[in-house]
């Protein structure tokens, strides 16, 4: 029938952590996505409900141990230096477009003839639309980015201060005693304060924009008490005026569907769940203050990176991307 | 154009409350529904992301305090006592479907020429199909019924003791001294224990499908340290054996999209955010045990409600409610 | 000098678990208590707060791998099955006064000589004065008892239906899939239902008082979305009037320190980080409905084993257990 | 008897608030305390327990509309404004010393012939000894100071950049948006970026020990999804090694018995319900680092409130303030 929707066949590889389940739950009520295979070595021949129990009643596709390369898209959810050794081990077909959420392509790192094009779409959609890789950015560096882009493109930035704070799904799924719900509850802790891997990318980017940015980015990383979403602060010294900057934003961000401004006060429930993105800005003193929200699984991991499948295939940018935030 | 998806018109009344907004979420995603209006005399003319913020860049519809006959489904998201009100005091074309979340019509009640058919689909599928009016189940009420349907059809209830924990969203947005996040984090405290009001729609429909059927229903509810989702945990004298126990249950269900029979233990987080019921069974000594959970404001409110809506305008029973879980 | 406070030496093994870890924190600051050693083999030679960091700047002790027989009571804080072996491979001198927080004595098992005594003392104060050995009752089996002693006492228990809903520190330290944040925050989810290892203890307790009592006791036990504290509602047919079952109550507990009858309804937050067990009373129709609420670590294990102790040495029963609620 | 313990007679006016409740708790078991009257023209006649549940078997005492000049000690838990109108109101004997926890009188203000010692008492021990009026200072304030004290009296000082996050008793008790569980559960928001009131308070001590001092502070506060604690992470640009700082903190506070440096990672939960305050710093480039934490209802008001009046009459100063910490 000629009137079928476009249908993307997809490999998923790691399909059995966090951003491999997010990735299956999107894809699954995608309207122009079919999943051709969820790689799991360890949970190979077991239905995708026994390791994600919320797909109880939505699907019966089961984990493969084996590859194809009879897919448009392949998603790598391994962890970081998997997504390499993956690529090198395994014979991917060229015509695969390959969208790595690891941190291993993120700085201008190939994998033999494969390039990746960073895939921040508020930055360079244009790429995206015709690259055959993407690196799919961090969560932590997606929000700090998605704070400080307009600045950036303008020439402002100077020296930054952020603060982000991430639910627990930041960290994965294994065991830790940090991960133990004993030890969480109700606790605040802080991790790899003012040297956080994220800067490497974040600091990329902005440089792309504005080429002579040498400030710092000091940026204190937090462990919230909660498993879902980011927070970011950020605030630097500037002379724009809370009206400019407001318009600074509003235009950077006009033609993006999922980063909104907004002129109210934000709270992070407000995109929990969803591939949003909310920015807001106060103006104190002589300090521009950008808070920037998002859900850290979905504009942070594996929405960002159907946002970019949708992109690189000639989607609809938000297919299957509509999703209901929890709200409370 | 013959092929455009049909289209319901609809318009929702008190649509600043926790369920209200949950409809909106619903429908603004919904292939086919048009919101038509979202009537609040509070908020008459605010846009609806000034109440739900998390529906900025969602959507630039505004609240109205006017209401229209133009539409052909009407959600009454008021609280108890007051559907009936609205009915009687304005002028409701009879042509329009009435979905009522309130307990204002669960027990056979009528207003004017309006009757109410119980809107539990796996109940009474069939008349919901052809009901002009609903009377939506309560939230607690679908979780207890839904564990126990499956035995009244089969005449195997006999007293029921059942546990009932939920979310803090089943006590709607009001601020009293129960809803305050210092007293209920991290807290646990019981209220109508024994007396719950949803007891009488509960028993009335259990005494539908078992006639026979006078034991006691002794449910304990409990208020849960989180804000969304039901579980309940249900158990009784009977004979079946786990085997035939869960067959019984698959049988009943296997037409049923949303509401599944999980041989592994369950846990809440697997429906929360979606209109999902999960049930699981086991068998100590004489007594089966039904443990059945829910998203108290989805499949025990707003997304039955749309449920029950497809239902009656022919639609997939489906449509615009396969929703992504939040898993975590 | 005479008037010095007598001062108890304590041993404490197993002092790296939660239990163990209460048991300093509250000796610590005890007027009659000096700890002389805190064993754990793999953390011998550490400070104490290198594992409890909480314990910063609260004392310099160091764990031991070394045991010593200058003492006067030893407390094992061990996991189950671990203390038998403790007392086997260990010459533990016969003066030394034992308490036992796991569960391998509760039923009447002896350790060579060493006889136990079932250490709750709302049941049995006077055996406890003079035992010199004390099998500490389990966490979900104090809250449990102390709602049905009474009724025990006077001969009118029958079949009894129990929820309880505990604190994530009910499963100890150890990581493991149930225990992780991710999954554990705002969750659900039950375990041995209708077959809690408590029961065993609970049952032998209600017969000592009640030799004819043989009905069931049904207990659902819940993981709670918290870190501490017990949640136990128990209701039974019951021709008492609310009226005379709390005088029964009231009577029964009156020269208890720590267990206290509410006329006003409970929440969990009013006991957790003391010693105490309040208890509620319902009527509705013939069902007698009684909460009674804990934390865990203290009445429901370490506090307890502390009040064993006092009881044991001829100190005040409530000496270095009135603790400061965290209300909030 | 000669050797009778001092027994410091005090009242307690707004009893019936978070701070006030905190204060009973901790003088109930101050072994140099007699509670004369808790103060509440709104709950006069009632119980202690009848607000403060947790009470419950702890004390019989009542609250009083009547005050009385026959004490020693005057604690004001009331709101702020309300300190200073109350002591223009009533007449308070000027033999007795006043302990105020509102901000009324931080900034050297007076009441009548009252002046008012900033009640920090690791910077002015010797002037609270000799005080007759404390203006105890604010939560976040405490938690700032602790952090930087060292830095200024050693001239350290330069621009400061402060993150603080509290949880929800820091607001008190009255019921708002940003109250509600629903809302707050699992969420983040921030409030007075860059102007929170206690910055003045802040800047006042530090320019006591730095006069030249005139850098910015830049403090975000943040709303934790949590009852009780605050942490505080402030960085500034600093010449001193690791070494020399942490040297130079364990200096400052060697004498201070609930402020203590640690050298290992910290986390929230070592001091809540303590009134202890934990100091970490980490060096990263040319930028110092300093974590601290307290519980913002103890160290942050009324422990510390206990802990000045302890100085001023003349108690050992942990007299009733070796509290259990929640752990987990």
């Amino acid at each position: 029938m000629t009137n079928a929707p476009i249908k993307v066949r997809i490999g998923i590889v790691g399909g059995a952590g966090y951003t491999g389940g997010e990735m299956i739950r999107i894809l699954l009520n995608h309207p122009n996505a079919d999943i051709s295979f969820v790689h799991s070595r360890s949970n190979a021949g077991n239905p995708l409900y026994a390791v994600h129990a919320d797909l109880l009643g939505e699907t019966e596709l089961t984990f493969t141990g084996e590859l194809s390369n009879d897919i448009d898209v392949l998603f790598l959810c391994l962890g970081h230096g998997e997504a390499r050794k993956f690529l090198e081990a395994n014979n991917i077909a060229p015509q695969v477009k390959v969208i790595d959420l690891s941190q291993d392509f993120r700085l201008g790192e190939t994998s033999g003839s494969r390039e990746f094009v960073y895939g921040l779409p508020e930055m360079q959609r244009a790429l995206i639309k015709t690259a055959s890789n993407i690196a799919n950015p961090g969560c932590f560096a997606t929000g700090v980015q998605l704070g400080l882009l307009p600045l950036a493109k303008a020439g402002l930035l100077q020296e930054v201060h952020t603060t982000g704070i991430t639910g627990s799904t930041g960290a994965g799924q294994s065991l830790q005693a940090t991960s133990h719900f004993t030890w969480r509850a109700n606790n605040v802790s802080t991790y790899k304060v003012l040297s956080h891997q994220h800067l490497r990318e974040i600091r990329r980017s902005l440089q792309l924009l504005q080429p002579a940015f040498t400030g710092d980015i000091n940026f204190v990383p937090v462990r919230g008490d909660y498993p879902r979403g980011i927070w970011i602060t950020s605030y630097l010294t500037c002379d724009l005026s809370l009206e400019a900057a407001v318009q600074l934003y509003k235009d950077y961000y006009a033609g993006h569907p999922f980063t909104h401004v907004s002129e109210k006060q934000i709270d992070l429930k407000q995109v929990v769940n969803t591939n949003k993105c909310l920015v807001q800005l106060e103006k104190v003193g002589n300090k521009l203050v950008i808070h920037s929200i998002e859900d850290n699984l979905l504009k942070g991991a594996s929405g960002q990176a159907v946002q970019n499948m949708n992109l690189m295939c000639g989607l609809d940018e938000t297919a299957g991307l509509k999703l209901k935030s929890i709200v409370f």
